[in-house]
Parts: structure tokens; C-alpha cells; sequence
């Protein structure tokens, strides 16, 4: 039986490009089952890309298969790869940062480098700008099929050798914990940063407790402030802000059905330092 | 054989949210078949969530299971439910509105509350933040897949005790029908009103007759036109007016080609009243 | 086993409607496998229809059934129809234009007008403005599932008959080829014109050498350079534009990581005319 193939990309879902890479995977096995991760991707952004594979692809069954094409570079010498995590599923992509988050925080248990003389749709050999479609796509459909089996992809890689983006690590110095806001819950406007809950809880924080947090963007503080750490958005008035452990076990800020993000003008990406530390107690004299 | 699985949230599609429920229903069953209803319920409006569901669950087969997430509640005492509709549908959902127009104008057969000391993804009780996966998305797979019955849901509630949102019903005065401006078909500017087909046939109009409009918000009228009651837009004119019965079986008013919403900025709900009549017979003399 | 179903409309996905069809569909047969084209359409666009079916279909394997929905004329006597394309896929589409791009660029094969006294959802007759729903899906689905043949879709029509937008011929007047920009890469800004790479080539152009590329808009000349013909967006600079063949086989004009749409406001349709000639050779003398 195939395994779920999951596709993503920076395409969007207003044209064609999507539906022809759809139309190919289905016409190497028409047993497929295809889902998307996003097309949203905002274009060229493999930080982004990277991202939200680790957000998702713990939650898939063993074997499955996700395609993602963030190829800025599409027909240079980046090269094609597919990478098998630690827990077991396969990422097409071009390897060009697009594996960072997923081999750091899960792991990666081999990579192979698509061999592109067997593993490229058939008569597709003219166009130079579609790789998503006449490899990647293409590439995964085989391996979700299992025409191909992972071995059949091409040549072992050295893990070591897929490129990473360049990341900064959380720390804890034993007061504060410091990390970076890496990407935007979109929709709800909410920080997520790259401060696991496991590091965070160093502070020595339960549920209900305060926190002060302040977010800079390399010269300026853009916000010093004073949150609960909440178990979740219910326990905070509307409009309140709050620090909470996002679906990643990381920590994430937010402002109750608000927009942390719009509200304070906040951004993602290395330069968005973030330190939480335990609130002073304040007593209010009479 | 597994039962259609269709999830609606306020999530978006441009990170990962979905793909991770997605996830998780099939890991429950790769056999099952899951579809979107939308994702793009504006954040935290149950009105429309559950106007969505009306509007489509009568359209997909006995036993079909709808998982809806518009969730400004979650880690609230608010319940989780799973409700079966008239016409053999599954509803799972927090039980805070969303099941408003399903309960009034489709009827709900029975109602469970879901049990989540089973029914639950297993290892995922450190978040509180994402009942959508870990709860609905979770329980209405295993529905949907047959590895539980409805029964194994939870235990039974009354279904008086439901939660429906506020509620203005039309009505015919013997002069006029009048009611509210309950939804639009956003992308073509339409407002669907709660005004059936029935209702408004006691005015005794039939196709190719002028109908008198008013629309008023609170205090002030931001319309007031005769209109054609047709049978299609083919049968105005483009940029033409005119009423007609949606598919819903309810009426609606629209400008063929054209945004009737954005042409007068009309809005929605229970303040936003309609009222229709027939129009006088207009005789120009000579 | 049933073929592949793929629906293409400009409903967009914030309501109920596609899913209502989706419905509809899995209701003449749960075995169905069914994909969105795209629901993004620009409302009433016939011609962007056309343009992304012709952009997809060849993709999809044999026997596969498309659904097209942007109907301007529902409710009026436009004919609906069911075309089998010479590569041997179906559209299931209101005449209006829609098999434009699909009956000169890949040839149609053979075409019916739906019989909907047979071809219509049970007891959909009240309803006058979807035919989407109760049409369009419901006689897709029962081609792709088997239940009907193309010859129980109703009587053959003249493939001549079928109605095509007008449509400005790409030539090659010995001194250069001059076309019109048909439809934009929407998310990429890309420009894609009706000059075939076939047409290009008798300028006696290759990869790497210069073209002069000018735009016009009835009156005015918007945009006049010299760029290069590269394989892919990797052999010039980021922010270089560039002359390439896209993955329909025909002339593209964009810019490395830029929209060329935006940077010179660029639009599409028969009125917007590109000229490209093989560039003069510069000799910078010391």
C-alpha cells in the first residue's frame, strides 16, 4: 500500500503549477493519497519552508513522503536530496537550507542525493524552471508508491553535509532565558520563538506566575512587559497577553484573540532576540 | 469502509496547522478520505463557522464526519461535542455556537460529549493549545475510520442543551417579509438573508416581478430600490440588481457581475434587518 | 476504478460552495479521488480559465475528468458541455469560452452537450444558481466514477461549434517574433506570452545570448531592453530579468526574485503586445 505524499511549496494556489505536480504524482500511481503542508510559503523564504516542516512532519505516519520546493536556485548546482528523518519519513527538496530545522530538532537518519538520469519525468528534459513538477514531485510520487525504494533515489550523502541556515541557540545564563522569534503563527499573530519549554522551565515558572519579557531588534527594545505564563489562552482576559507552550513544546507569546505581532510591529528571523525571566514579586503597600 | 472526513477551522493555510491534523487523522487510518471545508473562517467568528455547516453538510453522505475548530475558548470548561445531525451527518466541535443553524434548521438527532480520557491523541497531554489536533481532529478520524461508534464518544447530552447563538426569525406581517442579513457569498458580494423561499413567496411574487428592498443597520436605511425577482442572474442585466433564491433555498440579493456588499457596504448579523415587498405596479401616462 | 476528478472555479475557498460540490461528487461514489485545480479564478475570467486548464491537463493520465466552473451566463442559454481532449482527458465546463486555450493548443477530440433532464442532482430543481453543485459536479463525478459513459453525457456536438475567445496569433515576420502576454505567473510576476519556444528559435537565438524585448499597450510603449535568453533563473543575478522558456513550452519574460508584473505595471490580454529580436552586438571601443 502507498504512504501519504505531502507537498509544499512557495507557488501559492492561484495558477496551475500546484495542480500539474498533482497531476503527475497521480499519474505515476493513481493509489496515491496527496495532501498539502502549505503553498503559502512566502516566496523564496526557506527559513519559512523549514519551518513549518518540523511543525508538521512529526505528525505523519512512518514512510510518508513530503515534497517541498522553495528553490530560489532551481537550475544551479544546488543539489537535490532526499533526506529520512529519525522518525522515519521522507523530505524531497533541494538542499539548500530547506532541512535545517528538521536536523537539528529531529534528526536526520540519511540523506541521498536524487539521481536525476532515472529519477526525472519522462520527455520533461527541456525545462529548465520546473523542477517541482518533472523531479521533485515526480521523485516523491515513486518513493510514496514504492516503485522506487529509498536505496533506488541515488548515492548516500554525508548527513553532516546538508546544508543548514545559519541558527542561534537559546540559552539560559541563570537569571534570564534568551532565544530568537523564528516565525509567526500567522493568522493569530502569535511569536513563536526558539525557547523550548524544557529550557524555559529553568526559570523556575509554574502556571499562573509572571514573566517579563522584552523583545529587541538588534539596537532598539521594541517590548518590556510583565505576562502570565498561562496553560492556555482561556486563562487570560480577552486582549490580555500571555507566554504559553506552542504545539511545538516551545515557548510562544500572544495577545488573547489580539495579534501580538500587528500590535508591537514585530518581525522573525535572527535579529528578533526574545529573553524571559521570573517577575520581581511586587507588593502593593497601603 | 471509512466514511468522508471534512475539517473546517479559522486556522489558515499558510502554516501548518492543518497539515498537522491532517497528520494525525491519518495516522489514525490511511484509508480515510478527508477533505476541506474552509479555512478561512474569519478568527474566532463561530456565527460563520456554523453558517458554513449549514451550508454544506447536507450535501455529503450519511455517516460523513465535519470536524469544525473555531475555538476562542479552548483550555476553557467550554464542552467538546459530537453531534449527529437529522440527515445522519457527524458534527465534532466545541459546543459554543458553531452547531447554531444546524440545530434550528437541519435538527440534531443526538449529542455526545466527547470523552477526552479516551478519546484523545495519545502523548499529547502537555498542550493545552491545540484541542484541533490533539481532540477533534483525533476523535472525528476514529469516527470517521469506524474504530469507534458514535456511542464510544461520550457519554449522551440533551440536545435542548446545545449551545445556540442569538437568533432574529423572519417574518411575514401580511404586508412585508422581513429578516436579517445573516451571511455574504464574499467572493461575489452577495447577501444571503434569513428570509426561506416559502416565507417569501406569501407576498405573492412570481419570477420577472419588481420587489420593493429596504435595508437598514440599527438606525439608519442604506438601501431602498425596486428590484427584479429572478430566477438567474442571466436574467438582469449585467450590473443589474436583483433577488433571487440561493442555495440554501433562502433569499438573496445580489448585482449581476457586481458586489452588492462593497456597491452599498453591507455588513452582517443580526443587526443588519432586510425587509421585502411587493412592488406597486408603476403606470407612466403619456 | 474511477479516474481522477479535478475542479477548477473563481468561488474561491472562504465559503461553503466547492465544498458543497465536493459533497455531491462523493456522494455518486465514495471511491472518488478528487483535487482542486485552483478556486481562485478571477470571478467571471473566462479566458484565466482557459489559460489554467491548458497549463494542467496534459499532466493528468488518461480518462481523467475536469470540472471547470466560471459561468457568467448560469442560468441563460449557454450550452454546457462535456469535451474530450486529443491527449484523452475530459472537461466538463459551461461553453462560454472556457475550451478556448484547450481546443487550439492541445485539440479537442470530440464534444457533448449535457443532457440534464438525466445528468442533474436529484431533486436540485428549485435551484436555479448552481449549477456547479448540481450539474457540473454531479455529472463529473459520474464520468470519473464509471457510472456513466461520455456517450450517456447526451448528444455529440460539432467540436467547430465549440465556442473559443478571440485570440491574437504569436508570428515571426523574419526580423523578429511579436506576440501577446497572455497570463501572468501570478505569485512569481512573471510575464507568459503566446511566442512557442519553437516560433522564438528562428531568431537564431541560444542560451546565453542577448534579446531586445519591447511592451506595448495599445498606444504606449511600456517597457524596452535587452535581456538574455537563459536556460533558468540561476544564470543571471538576483534582480536581473531574463528571457526563458516556462513549463509550457512557450516564451516567458521576469525578473530574478522580482516580479516584472509589478516593477513596470504589466498586465495581460490580446492588447498587450511583446515584440523580442535578436539584440545588436556592443562593441565597447577603448
Amino acid at each position: 500500500m502507498s504512504k501519504p505524499l505531502i507537498i509544499q511549496t512557495d507557488f501559492g494556489t492561484v495558477d496551475g503549477a500546484v495542480c500539474a505536480m498533482y497531476g503527475v504524482a497521480y499519474g505515476v500511481s493513481p493509489e496515491l493519497t496527496i495532501t498539502d503542508l502549505t503553498h503559502e510559503i512566502p516566496q523564496y523564504n526557506i527559513w519559512e519552508a523549514s519551518y513549518r516542516l518540523i511543525q508538521t512532519v512529526k505528525y505523519w505516519p512512518e514512510g510518508s513522503v513530503f515534497v517541498s520546493v522553495v528553490d530560489p536556485g532551481v537550475g544551479s548546482t544546488r543539489r537535490s536530496v532526499v533526506a529520512e528523518t529519525v522518525t522515519g519519513q521522507f523530505i524531497v527538496t533541494p538542499d539548500n537550507g530547506t532541512l535545517t530545522h528538521v536536523k537539528r530538532m529531529c534528526g536526520i537518519k540519511s540523506a541521498r542525493v536524487i539521481d536525476e538520469s532515472v529519477n526525472r519525468l519522462p520527455n520533461s528534459g527541456e525545462s529548465y524552471t520546473f523542477h517541482g513538477r518533472d523531479i521533485y514531485a515526480y521523485t516523491g510520487a515513486r518513493l510514496a508508491a514504492g516503485i522506487i525504494t529509498f536505496e533506488q533515489v541515488g548515492p548516500v550523502v554525508d548527513v553532516d553535509s546538508v546544508i543548514e541556515l545559519p541558527v542561534v541557540e537559546a540559552v539560559y545564563d541563570g537569571e534570564k532565558v534568551s532565544g530568537t522569534i523564528d516565525v509567526l503563527d500567522v493568522r493569530f499573530g502569535s511569536l513563536w520563538t526558539n525557547i523550548s519549554r524544557e529550557l524555559f522551565l529553568q526559570l523556575g515558572v509554574s502556571h499562573g506566575q509572571r514573566v517579563e519579557i522584552s523583545i529587541e531588534n538588534e539596537t532598539r527594545t521594541l517590548y518590556k512587559n510583565i505576562l502570565m505564563y498561562a496553560k492556555s489562552f482561556a486563562d487570560v482576559y480577552v486582549g490580555e497577553p500571555l507566554v504559553y507552550v506552542n504545539s511545538l513544546d516551545c515557548m510562544a507569546v500572544a495577545i488573547n484573540q489580539g495579534s501580538f505581532a500587528k500590535a508591537y510591529n514585530i518581525g522573525t528571523g535572527t535579529t528578533w532576540r526574545i529573553a524571559m525571566r521570573k517577575a520581581p514579586k511586587i507588593v502593593y503597600e497601603d
